[in-house]
């Protein structure tokens, strides 16, 4: 068995930003010389999110407006007034699953055809931080 | 280690419909003679879903009356018009979950008593892959 | 390539509970001695959940009561009739995830640094069964 771990660290110019990580999880993937397994990617903090899905600009934008729409951003919540996260972002990243687990074959994922693996920065413009784990042979 | 990859197919009489495919899992695990380990099971496609849940006829109606209300269906999104796959049925494929990552041991699923692995189609009526991964020993 | 399993039972004094089981993750890694690998963290039931988030009570109860305004309990269901489980209960466990693949690196979790692993009760004062197992070297 092997097992390889990746950091990657982002800090997007906006709080709200999706970002198409693919390429990244292919490098870590590619650097770790295994070829067959599991790929764990993981957002170390809970203000992000992470889900499988078509990377199409108009699909990430109603993904973009539907969480706001069912976990509204603001100050109407309890966690607001002891801390500087946004609830909103919090309750998202459960909406938007939160992490995702693949499968690694032939040293490549196994993605369907437009399926990409996109991070969602709900509470940017500092570093976050995104695990990459994969285990096989 | 042991690794093995099952993929099927499936092509659905209505757009939507919840498929119980435990049954299909449980065919892979015994075939792939692994005892012990992870099963992850994962639709190659995002207008589709996998989640664990019970497998009660009215239950499973509330989860896709649920869905429609949370997501509905219809063309009022950015992505429709550029694409013939239905927004809504991507929202309900995050809003689902997504994907299953399982227990096997002693060459059986670890599910609750209730548990089955529910296979969503969002937007069928063509074929569609799942993929089924097992990684153990 | 080591695995080792773990079963935890939860009873809660209400309905609804929330309870950060990380502690139990970590005795139960601790007591596998493996040092590196996966960690799968799954409710044997579905009218629980299991999630990732900051344990902050202001934040924890956001959660639940975003859940009850996504997701209602109470009798206008089709499962209802049926069942003595609320169908409310197994919506909102897929809402809140309802399971973690967790990444173990020199025997430690890898989590962020406010991250623990909740386990949810949506339907409690019974006894209810988490499974921890741990896969690795």
């Amino acid at each position: 068995m092997r097992i390889h771990s990746e950091y990657m660290t982002v800090q997007t110019d906006h709080k709200r930003k999706f970002l198409n990580i693919t390429p990244n999880v292919n490098a870590a993937v590619e650097k770790s010389g295994i070829r067959d397994g599991l790929v764990l990617v993981f957002p170390l903090h809970s203000n992000a999110t992470l889900f499988v899905n078509d990377e199409e600009s108009g699909l990430l934008q109603d993904i973009s407006e539907w969480a706001d729409r069912l976990a509204p951003l603001g100050p109407n919540y309890h966690h607001s007034p002891r801390s500087e996260s946004n609830a909103g972002a919090h309750l998202q990243s459960l909406l938007l699953n939160g992490q995702a687990c693949l499968s690694l074959a032939n040293g490549k994922l196994e993605l369907g055809p437009w399926q990409q693996v996109i991070y969602a920065e709900l509470d940017g413009q500092r570093p976050k931080r995104i695990l990459i784990k994969i285990l096989g042979e």
